[in-house]
């Protein structure tokens, strides 16, 4: 059977398939493969942002606030069952990047006596020059070897590679890291809405994450931390917004954390995105993360068969267990394969350097025939 | 005359009276003295975020982010002129908060001989927490006599203070500070949109401030940062995060800011925040600054001329040069009588810390007539 009819026969079985309906689909014809990038518009989303702006801006003004004031712990709890924490233990806000600064400035302040950080150079590089900045700022060391965390006062970790989509070996690491005392941030950007994760089960006590990719939460939709519960009141983060005090509205002298994971908040939250966020989670939260991470492993499994029939280079591991939602096919003209997919084929996917054509499986809205006809027009670029 | 004939004589001369039609006004009965604190939407924002929502998001997908990257820059410009600011000196990002911890972190840096921050303890506490929580970290005194710069590194002042509505004397001050070789960052959250400001001529050379106030651009909408143009190359931001990376998407080893204002981004900006924030920008812009300013003028005059004809007591400025865009009412029952005036006469206002009934006078929404029904409820509230 061809990879067409295979892809075709897939797609007849996939008990995921009648909720791409719930998504707003421009173009049927369009092979979306950048749904980890930017996922697709959940249609709610439209019906909830045009409410929020005529009833809640609109109709209820400045009372609005009494509910949005809990509105990103409300969408943080909404988040949490996809990557097993508690209630409570999630908070949606500001970007990675400024969650990712704030956690570890909080998580150096429980290590005072270490000078070290760590993180893999091949890692994101948001990650990495936030990392650098905070050590160049404190004096301290960057490690780039994070399998060696003696002495390590925080290491910042991605759960699934930005590249080749492998998954780390979550739970030894963080084994390994709590045997010689260091504290680990997760990076679950790549894995939330993805990975039916198990934080707790795992080890991990602190994560930033982001809603855009497999959350589907819009352009540049807040992002989320995650604070195991024993960790949150023995935090402190450097900003101190006004959102993060005890009594925000006293306005008093001083500055007082909340008790709980509102400590983790800053300024004002923009309402906008996080009400996109909260649909977005919603979406994948109804579907069932499970059935979701199962799709995703069908997809991923589908995609690399057809790099073989078609003779593609992949780094993506083989194992199910150690692969993410993306697919990564080498290829020395990538670069300039990638704006031909989409103008000859009607495929849409990423370059990233230096030589990968990213093909990422969205599991609510990706087909099996948009993997098969993405691999076959790299294939045809390719030729 | 009484005052509600006076009202009604002002609104039907007032030239800016169109301007409320740009508005989406779910009751026309409601008097909105809260447009200060949230500013009410314009019509074209519901519109617009539709537009981005499925034209730019739902068929463009990952494609509009070649546009989506300046928009940061583009809506910073498009602002830029109603604060005086030049094409370049502006960009809209995350939050008030935030953007105060970056750019005290980052003028600290252009003065790391000197070991004093300084603000006012009556200003806003999100600004007076950030600051001790910067102090505490690094070691350095905060100094609450803002009118002694002597050795200060950095002092936050506010443009317009959040209670009494008192605008500070910028120019004085800014020259004061330059003497006391201090920098200054000023919080524009109260005056942008309002003021007709020149940040050049009164010596500004950093700023912050927010556009869901006066400037209208919906719930948590993203602040802003101002950096006159010679600063900019010297600023060096705390964060590093990739959207200020000279060439973002080469992911290379290490950071290099960006040379434009482009280098104060932090994370992905959230695009439907920043698209509701062109929004309301655009309708100022659009209306005249100066106008605006006109209006609000007019609207303190004939507010205090109430105060007086009712007997109330404020401790808002008489002279117009010094008066900002809200009146104070001050009364021992502010707490209980603001729910009452909205529950009772229709009147939506805020209260402060201790006894203040809050006004705030938005020049494009409010009509005289809502300020004569408030001051008139609050009278009446107040027995």
């Amino acid at each position: 059977m061809d990879l067409m009819a295979a892809a075709r026969e897939l797609d007849a079985n996939d008990p995921l398939a009648r909720w791409r309906e719930e998504f707003f689909v421009a173009d049927p014809d369009l092979a979306y493969l950048d749904g980890n990038s930017l996922g697709m518009p959940p249609r709610r989303t439209f019906e909830r942002i045009e409410e929020v702006m005529r009833v809640e801006w609109g109709e209820q003004l400045i009372r609005s606030w009494d509910h949005w004031v809990d509105l990103p712990q409300r969408v943080g709890d909404r988040l949490a069952p996809l990557i097993g924490a508690h209630t409570g233990e999630v908070v949606v806000h500001d970007s990675t990047s400024i969650d990712l600064y704030q956690l570890i400035r909080a998580a150096r302040r429980l290590h005072p006596d270490r000078n070290v950080l760590a993180i893999d150079p091949a890692d994101f590089p948001t990650d990495r020059y936030i990392v650098d900045s905070i050590a160049a700022a404190d004096g301290l060391e960057v490690r780039s070897d994070v399998r060696d965390l003696g002495g390590v006062a925080v290491a910042i970790r991605s759960a699934i590679d930005y590249r080749t989509a492998e998954i780390a070996d979550i739970a030894a690491e963080a084994a390994a890291a709590r045997e010689a005392g260091a504290i680990v941030i997760w990076d679950l950007s790549h894995a939330a809405g993805l990975l039916d994760l198990d934080v707790h089960g795992l080890g991990i006590e602190l994560a930033v994450g982001c809603t855009y990719k497999f959350l589907n939460g819009g352009p540049g939709a807040p992002a989320f931390t995650f604070v195991a519960a024993p960790l949150i009141e023995r935090l402190d983060e450097p900003f101190h917004g006004w959102f993060a005090q005890r009594d925000q509205f006293a306005m008093g002298p001083s500055f007082e954390p909340r008790p709980d994971i509102g400590r983790m908040l800053v300024g004002t939250p923009n309402i906008l995105g996080l009400v996109a966020a909260e649909c977005g989670i919603a979406v994948t939260a109804d579907a069932g993360i499970g059935a979701v991470r199962a799709k995703s492993i069908e997809l991923g499994r589908f995609g690399l068969r057809c790099c073989d029939e078609l003779g593609l280079t992949t780094s993506t591991p083989r194992d199910d267990a150690r692969r993410g939602g993306h697919l990564c096919v080498h290829h020395r003209d990538a670069r300039t394969i990638v704006p031909r997919l989409v103008d000859e084929h009607g495929v849409l996917a990423d370059f990233r350097e230096p030589d990968v054509v990213r093909l990422g499986c969205s599991p609510l809205t990706t087909r099996f025939t948009d993997v098969a006809r993405a691999m076959l027009a790299v294939a045809a670029c390719a030729g």
